[in-house]
């Protein structure tokens, strides 16, 4: 802190201030704030005389105009008051205990220091460990990641340019809570054609993500404290978006037909929701039964219970047929219908949507006009041009042939570069595979060592443990390939050979120091 | 329904399917879809013989193929099977009670019909009387609704064509958490240039909103709670926000000086957060005088407080001078600043922002990597470019201008037209004024109830009260004039000025039962 005198001095810069010519800032704006500090810290005491703004300039070496504003901002705030005849002097009313220089007995300093900085939750966040972060953009392999050259970018500008050159009221102004007339429009005739249900444009709620939906939907038929059933394992964001809405999430063991209704009421039989993904389970790839699907709904029908349906990716499947929506053989209307354009477009488009119930639209608008979160409205009007003109439809056809020929040759090559060490399952359907340590290695295979082993070889792969709310009763690695050019495919998987090897090596010379730390710390969860 | 017997006749519609030519749905799709419908209706029962796909085909009129494709699909969904040959048949391992016909008995009916069918916060909201809704679009006197026609759409629609047809990494993929690079460092830039403040991009938030900011904030700083000074009145916004994160706000009367700390701190002496508009108080314009600013610093260092600033609509003022911002006072680094967009440009774009103080950086980041919510990405490399240009400097300066027109418009012609109803105090700054029932008036003036007949006349105004927490201590009009023409409001002014006459006469006949009855509910409150 620079002593008083040096601001008494006249060659000195005067007051403490140092102009640097080259700052963006204004100098009238430098001389101000200068001076505010000089007062605030106590340099210039209440009362004191400032020099006239002449001499002020001339030791500045700038313009008196200069000067003048910047006293007259001073004046404006009450730190300076102009004195008889043109001088000026630091107020004499900032009393001293207003200077941010504590005290101790002012009625402000009651409460003292102790209190903590921070909330407890983000302290304990804090003290976690990071995340792993791969070092190079994550080109293999990140999970809902669709290819980013696929996408036709020039005609989605063009599309966004034509929307936006002359918008209409509703384009620039608060639309419906629900989201773009034209975009909810285009998604019904959509849903009708590709997905085989009809639905009511007024029933389309366009939502930021499928959280977003999942924890709007749930605030409409839960109260806080309810309970609701969620496939184990499963979407983390499920159990983010029932948690933000505070309900009592119950995670239900799938098995080899999905999601169990009679597991799940006997886990819970008073839940009110069931959270499933039928079409293709994440990250399993499980198709839910038919059986179980009749169970599911004759269970909403007769208990007036809900069910938000899933259908993430079910866009993609390269061999059979898909069953059709549970929604479609809704005839009670307890189905919720969720999915999202993210990740069939780009992930930057955050565009999700949820087909509601007829019976819970009104109770919905009710609700979204007083929450604030609504889905971004700057890209609906176009996404709504692209769906209605057919570019949606054609996009999916290209992109089903580019990721079945991805997914071809990511289980081609991981027979021959995983072999004896992980064996991938081949989901019919999806973005993503799984890839499972084999048998004999199994009991020390930590699929979070191993992702964040992956990382600093610039792999970006998911821990499957991580997608249980309980304990982990299966560790793999998720490895997303729609993302990942053909090209890259191998050399990732001859990456990810060595990175297991190592990993898994029972010598504990050959392993980082990091390693080491972050194996054991997941095994301790 | 249909009874059996309708499907087994040659010439009536097969199954009961009925076939429609001039639907967007294929044919194949509306076969499967009835045929699926009959069997879970028990109209066709579990292991009954199917009509051959020629003789079906011959008796609907289209393609042998049309059938085999429908027949396929129920056949991979498990509803048919083929018999020996080609023959089909209703699945016999659909047992009855997985049908959608309740039974008792089943463990799936356990828990039975009483339960109620939406949650009970929503049955209340519901059994509220809606809001009232204009008739027409709002031209006179929406409150935070800037110019339509200013806003430069052309040039917006290039930035955006321009940001979106080749994108980066980062603009198509998911960016970092607190929002696009660029965006951010032009938000700095100008803060420093046009608020007074330097402050490092990576302490920049983009945000959904300034609730979407204040909530995210209110969760890094604060546990579930814990109390929060806020403004009474003030911006309901900040209500929801703090509910939001679980945060007990706790309501302060402003005086003409605006927030007072020591009255904050006699009310509750532990809150750990104050949510203040210092530069101009929403909705009565205050500004926080600089004793007080330097109080409420005090408090925040001394108690390791946090102030967050909203500094909303700081950008326009048509006279005097502002105070600079709270922040740049701030030197412990407890002050966080809230801005926003979308009332300065146009609302669709949604974005708001805050600075962190520097030493939260860290924990924001870490939630953010948890939250789902995150700004819309679409606009901001748009928005980056438009600042960066010099775009929004400029907007700012011609919609000023504009704006203190219209101001200048509303105070001399309400002075007119309301003379002996309503008085506006002129707030120097802002996009709406305040207009309160003359004394004589005030004690029969409801201001829901004239909102309410304003709407049925085709005027948009908000009332003072619900700006309230607590009790509300004055009804008023809040009269947004930045979206309004200057052409529009005189016209308004006449409609506004019959309005509170039919609404404060005393005579119940002239007035309408609706309002009677809103007249009556609001009181009551």
């Amino acid at each position: 802190m620079k002593s008083r005198s040096t601001s008494r001095s006249r060659r000195a810069p005067p007051l403490g201030l140092a102009l640097d010519p080259s700052s963006s800032e204004p100098l009238h704006r430098q001389i101000g704030e200068q001076m505010r500090r000089a007062i605030l810290d106590g340099r210039l005491k209440p009362g004191t005389r400032l020099p006239s703004s002449r001499v002020l300039a001339q030791d500045l070496d700038c313009a008196r105009g200069t000067v003048v504003l910047a006293f007259d901002q001073l004046v404006a705030e009450g730190y300076v008051v102009s004195q008889a005849g043109s001088a000026m002097s630091v107020a004499a009313n900032l009393p001293d205990e207003m200077l941010t220089v504590p005290r101790t007995g002012s009625p402000l300093q009651r409460s003292a220091v102790a209190k903590p900085a921070v909330a407890r939750r983000t302290r304990a966040l804090l003290a976690e460990a990071s995340p792993p972060v791969p070092a190079g953009p994550p080109l293999a392999f990140p999970t809902g990641q669709p290819d980013r050259e696929a996408f036709p970018f020039a005609l989605w500008a063009k599309l966004l340019e034509r929307e936006w050159r002359r918008p209409g009221i509703e384009a620039a102004s608060a639309a419906h809570p629900f989201g773009h007339a034209g975009l909810r429009e285009a998604i019904a005739t959509y849903l009708g054609v590709a997905r085989g249900f009809t639905c009511d444009p007024g029933s389309v709620v366009v939502t930021a993500g499928i959280r977003h939906g999942l924890s709007l939907f749930a605030e409409v038929v839960l109260d806080a404290g309810d309970q609701a059933w969620i496939e184990e394992p499963g979407f983390v964001g499920v159990r983010e978006a029932l948690a933000t809405s505070g309900i009592d999430a119950v995670p239900v063991d799938i098995d080899e037909s999905g999601f169990s209704p009679e597991a799940a009421l006997a886990l819970a039989p008073d839940a009110r929701l069931a959270v499933v993904a039928p079409a293709h389970h994440f990250p399993l790839g499980t198709v839910l039964g038919l059986q179980r699907r009749l169970e599911l709904l004759s269970w909403a029908e007769c208990t007036r219970g809900w069910i938000a349906e899933d259908d993430f990716d079910g866009e993609y499947r390269y061999s059979g047929r898909p069953l059709p929506p549970l929604r479609t053989l809704d005839r009670s209307g307890r189905v919720a219908y969720f999915s999202s354009f993210s990740k069939l477009l780009f992930p930057a488009l955050r565009l999700s949507f949820l087909v509601l119930p007829a019976s819970l639209v009104e109770a919905t608008e009710r609700i979204m006009d007083r929450v604030s979160v609504r889905a971004p409205l700057l890209g609906q009007g176009a996404l709504a041009r692209f769906i209605a003109e057919g570019h949606f439809a054609t996009h999916l056809r290209r992109t089903r042939q580019l990721y079945a020929g991805r997914r071809e040759t990511l289980l081609r090559e991981a027979a021959r570069h995983l072999d004896g060490l992980l064996t991938i399952a081949p989901d019919p359907g999806g973005m993503h595979v799984i890839a499972s340590p084999v048998a004999k290695l199994a009991p020390r295979f930590d699929d979070v060592a191993v992702t964040a082993a992956a990382a600093e070889a610039g792999l970006t792969v998911q821990p499957l443990s991580v997608c249980y709310a309980g304990r982990a009763r299966r560790h793999g690695l998720i490895l997303g390939y729609a993302g990942t050019p053909e090209a890259e495919i191998e050399r990732a998987l001859v990456k990810l050979r060595d990175v297991v090897l190592t990993a898994v090596t029972p010598s504990r010379e050959s392993r980082s120091p990091l390693l080491q730390t972050k194996l054991g710390q997941s095994r301790e969860q």
